[in-house]
């Protein structure tokens, strides 16, 4: 989802952007009109999240899946050992994935009890020999989140924030390395910007194809091929509506509401069950489910003739999932929450 | 360049798609309104290109430069070696980025003319034993297009179409794999189309990032991530619009007249030099140059204020450069003819 006024503004200026006579979709990513865009995308997400001057901000193409390739052909080298934490579907692929490049350590998993919550740092099991620290803040198809930053000492930290960037601030200087799909939060999918302290560049291997090496990103600034320009632009024009907004601050009072309704009722119901367990529930993917898959295919079917389109759960949990990201409006979720109490009245 | 009446429907279909309430920019990739436009688009691209059933079409992200490390980490391991053709920029650089995966033999170079010349196929050396032979079928950097497919025997011939390809009919069953970076004829930045014989993919790299792996962009007919869906979507946009104009035909009458105004002005001209041998001339990159460097800044200049806007010729080669690809009106090139007339009577 994004929101109406980026989407508005976008259309706007589709055929002519602010008087060049040219759409941002032709624009050479070298010419002025372009670069104007892109640097002050640039610096305004610098801004926003607070990025120190240590770090740098890459916008890549190939979304997160492909930095889950990128990261360790670019940072495994130093020691040959990577820690992963495991906590739902993306994380455990991005650990499959690091396994071609070198040796895994899986400091610590949720696979136990389904995903359904966030290991304690106490739980961690560092290598004591790794290169860094991967993990993944939010976890979609579970509805969990990292409420701690893990502390993995002098090993850098690695996240995948794909699904829950801009939800609020985040201490940038804690991090080797941030990156993220743009098409939760930021933008349609075709950029992952990565968030990188520049100490951590330069030490691929040497197979690594060039578009994925961070040191050569760096140095070309994002434009050593033609980056996906528009899509960049779109974020630009998402980062100033979420400056209008309030910035990162009004996120989080958003997020907090807009969630409070869902889990609230999920608290009080004797209907519907949260899935996550309630100190790692998630401010973007709310995820529940009642207690026989009949009844779960009858509200799903209800919901989405009520308008609630996009419930059912991902496909490896069943159930349902609301996914209410920094442009779902606060008022979407206190109508489902409505619609599912009248549900179970009906129902019980 | 894209042509204007798709900059309208995109922009007229931002915010609601078709009745379904939603941006293209919001859909997900795997609901139902989303599948149906990158089938759609799929379906097109076969039929306005003939792609026979031997050949998939892949969309991946990345642009053609991902695809210069794409193709050797995934073909290259057959026996270890290459053949490269090497007429301009972005050939040689596809060239360098193979060395990291294998013994690469230049087939043929143009280098000792500064490229402006494609060479003959007698003068094509193979090395007997590559995997793949890969050219690119035309350079915009020095304006030069190959006029015929080159003959490589038995060995899979792998070509970079990212400047030309929809100007013209291909016959694709002689290619194991076309590809392209969109940004050209097809769409806005952030897709490469890949088309590939399906008997090329599953023999990759132990080490090829997934997200570059031929065998599961096929399986997951190119959904193995989220892919760029609104650029996609604005490819769809393209063809129709392509197929509206008269499809590949149509294209090739436009290119010939489109770039024979500036052609029959440099053959006529006592000013203005063509850059590339006749024979070599590209459709979609017409380079040219005065015989000072002055002269040549004098026009840019003059150009620019008569709304020429982008005539300058790459760092690399100076002089003047027309690129006019598919979108790109007849009238244009018309005009910008009738001003080269005018400025050499003017300077003469």
């Amino acid at each position: 989802m994004l929101p109406l006024p980026v989407l508005e503004q976008a259309a706007a200026e589709m055929t002519n952007y602010r008087g060049t006579g040219m759409s941002v979709m032709e624009m050479s990513h070298r010419g002025k009109a372009y670069v104007a865009i892109f640097d002050e995308t640039k610096a305004d997400l610098k801004r926003i999240m607070n990025v120190p001057d240590t770090h740098d901000i890459l916008f890549m193409q190939g979304g997160a899946t492909l930095q889950f390739s990128a990261v360790p052909m670019n940072l495994i080298g130093k020691t040959g050992k990577a820690d992963y934490a495991v906590t739902g579907n993306f994380s455990n692929a991005a650990m499959k994935e690091a396994k071609k490049y070198g040796e895994i350590n899986v400091a610590c998993t949720s696979e136990d009890k389904n995903h359904t919550y966030i290991p304690a740092q106490k739980d961690i099991k560092a290598s004591g020999e790794a290169s860094y620290f991967h993990y993944c803040a939010n976890n979609t198809v579970y509805g969990t989140e990292w409420k701690y930053i893990p502390d993995a000492g002098d090993v850098p930290l690695v996240c995948d924030m794909s699904s829950n960037i801009l939800s609020g601030p985040v201490d940038v200087s804690k991090y080797g390395i941030i990156y993220a799909g743009v098409q939760k939060n930021m933008a349609p999918a075709g950029v992952a910007v990565v968030i990188i302290n520049k100490e951590l560049a330069g030490n691929e291997h040497p197979l690594t194809p060039k578009l994925m090496n961070y040191q050569v990103m760096i140095d070309s600034n994002s434009m050593h091929n033609t980056p996906a320009c528009y899509t960049i632009y779109v974020l630009g024009l998402v980062l100033k509506w979420l400056e209008k907004q309030g910035g990162l601050e009004a996120m989080v009072k958003n997020k907090v509401e807009r969630a409070g309704y869902l889990y609230d009722l999920l608290d009080e119901s004797k209907m519907f069950i949260g899935c996550a367990e309630k100190d790692a529930r998630s401010y973007m993917n709310v995820t529940f489910r009642t207690a026989s898959e009949e009844l779960d295919a009858q509200f799903i079917k209800e919901a989405k003739a009520a308008g609630f389109d996009t419930l059912k759960g991902h496909r490896a949990v069943g159930g349902m999932r609301a996914s209410i990201y920094n442009a779902m409006p606060i008022e979407a979720t206190q109508k489902l929450a409505a619609f599912m109490r009248e549900f179970e009245t009906k129902n019980s």
